[in-house]
């Protein structure tokens, strides 16, 4: 399964461009259906673009299902998404070649644009999903091009005006478990090749709009300028500082700037903080500080700072019975909070839900470096197969 | 005159995008062509691109020549570049006014890509008429669409196998006068309308390319990062810094971040700076010293950084003799220092050559804001006029 998937959406520097409703994509979800049916499994896409694969009826109501996402972030890595759909089909052939009959139906799903990088919402299609984001709303978001993403869909062959929340199906699960790799190197640290999700902290992302006065770089003097990449150079700094002290993440990763050209002082800087705290109140208190010494800094340019918060998604816990339940059933897995977002923590909201991971050597994650041992991942097969079979056969 | 220029290439928000061999180019050439032929001045084009307006034969080998360019940066002013051929034109309606008969010929000339907004070479025309750049290189220049200049001049008609050094042309002209509205706010301190150029500082461009670890910004641990954004913020606050402390000028106005996405610690940050300083060796030393600032912060956020000087323009004294005699001629008027690139500080090397600056009252330059009052325009005709008529009576 893994070397077919290989070469789609793989860029020539090494990394993936596998955007939601692209090419890359739909090569992707043709993938996934080759798999389920492949295994006499029933294939659906629900209203909102997810794709499901059945074993037993799910109109039961107590479905165990399992899976990720298969689209990637801008030159991501191999196993960011694929790992957790190419576990959840090898772990349903490990319970047929051990002969598990439960009593519980069994769903894999491919969870639509979980990356947002093609539509800037995160989780685009659990989100729906669960209620989590009004329909309008996301039939307007566009792509850097412009494109809404009603149009793509259209394109795809969906139905847009279809989206919006689907509690029967939400109904029909009884648990979900998510494998992924770890994007972090704590179970490297611990010598484990797999370990369970405790929690997800808050996270947001704030946009900070920096505006100056143009100018020509090669003859305003320095006391004339309003200069505001000197506001964001220093609230980069700040908000790694700030970070570490809080013990919290702050990372300016994007950046853009008008005219951006060599010779003129810039007009407007945009710059988009990235921050994550193992609580909301840390996560809260973090950007305010950051605020403030961007708006101090802006002062003493004279510089306007204006900040948006375009994104916030609350801390999630996982399910405590499930998640010390699958610990205990995987000998003693350890259990870890994780700065990242998933599926996995939009569902978390309307049914019980868990993560595995599996174990990241370098921690790299979100680039081509992203990389898991194969005996680590059929490590995680074998886990995610226990902990399936444990949950049907309940 | 000024009216029929007023909207050629005018943006939205009111900045000017007249970059060489484009649609708005095309405009403003038209223009000058016909500003020439309805005075019935000869009109020709030379082999680099830049327009001619003769009146009497220049192979008398002493012409007195004005002008500047009609292109613009980015978002530009109105003024930069065209103030200086108005002006050209209505200085020579001024003298036949006066009913002036000078001993030598007088033209107006038209500078090709003088911003390098476009092809990225600053004063493309100037530069290939005085032998200062070799015509294959300018021929494989690209613009952003990765259009190159040879294409784009054939599109505009004109034979890129005629790019080179012009001597012949050079050697025509016996003085060039460059008026140029003012990129500062030294004539507005001193209550002056017109100022004479005394020197051009040396100036150039460098590219820092600041390596580190593409990495997800919500898992990955701050110890375990190799963010090239926090370098980058380093440097930017550092060149500013030491170029205030050295008495010069350090912009970083331009960066570019891969993959530029919210959620990623960036693979790559590249940032340039534009530097300028009275003299050679203070440029230098301050150019070195913003380098070993950042390669120290590199080392410590385990980041590599590259420098790469991709343009550099060296000191230009202009001929004293003319300087101090048309500094006598409009009354006294004050001998003022720039940091900004010009045409005339090409042509220094090859002609004796001078410059007049019109006040520009809130010294905005390179941006929309840019502005001269129109009595002050008007003084800078007269200025250039006196000039002019006491360069061809000689």
């Amino acid at each position: 399964m893994w070397a077919a998937l290989g070469p789609v959406g793989r860029m020539a520097r090494g990394g993936y461009r596998r955007f939601a409703w692209t090419g890359a994509d739909a090569e992707l979800r043709a993938w996934f259906r080759e798999q389920a049916e492949a295994r006499g499994l029933r294939y659906e896409v629900d209203r909102n673009g997810n794709q499901w694969a059945w074993h037993g009826d799910p109109a039961r109501g107590d479905a165990v299902v399992t899976g990720s996402h298969l689209d990637s972030v801008p030159d991501g890595g191999a196993f960011d998404g694929p790992l957790g759909v190419v576990s959840a089909f090898a772990a349903l052939d490990l319970l047929r070649e051990r002969g598990v009959a439960g009593r519980r139906p069994l769903g894999v799903v491919g969870f639509a644009e979980e990356e947002g990088a093609r539509f800037g919402v995160a989780c685009l299609g659990s989100r729906l999903t669960c209620g989590l984001l009004a329909p309008d709303r996301a039939r307007r978001l566009t792509d850097a091009d412009g494109v809404p993403l009603a149009a793509a869909l259209e394109r795809a062959g969906l139905d847009p005006d279809a989206l919006g929340p689907d509690p029967e199906r939400l109904a029909r699960i009884g648990a979900f478990v998510e494998l992924h790799i770890e994007q972090g190197r704590a179970l490297a640290g611990l010598d484990r090749a797999v370990g369970v999700g405790s929690a997800i902290w808050p996270h947001g992302r704030w946009r900070f709009d920096f505006g100056g006065e143009a100018n020509h770089a090669g003859t305003t003097r320095v006391e004339d300028r309003r200069d505001p990449m000197l506001t964001y150079a220093h609230t980069v700094l700040a908000a790694r500082k700030r970070a570490r002290l809080a013990g919290a993440l702050a990372t300016f990763g994007k950046v853009t700037t008008r005219p951006n050209a060599v010779n003129a002082v810039p007009e407007r800087v945009t710059g988009w903080l990235d921050s994550r705290a193992p609580d909301a109140a840390t996560l809260e208190a973090l950007v305010a500080d950051i605020e403030r010494s961007a708006a101090e800094r802006g002062g003493r340019d004279g510089v306007t700072v204006e900040v948006t918060r375009e994104s916030h998604t609350p801390g999630v816990e996982f399910a405590p019975g499930l998640r010390d339940g699958i610990a205990a059933r995987l000998g003693g897995a350890p259990v870890l909070p994780t700065g990242a977002g998933h599926d996995a923590g939009i569902l978390a909201a309307a049914v019980p839900t868990a993560m595995l991971y599996v174990r990241n050597p370098t921690g790299v994650s979100h680039a081509p470096g992203e990389h898991a041992d194969t005996d680590d991942c059929l490590a995680g097969v074998t886990a995610l197969a226990d902990v399936l079979e444990g949950l049907v056969c309940r």
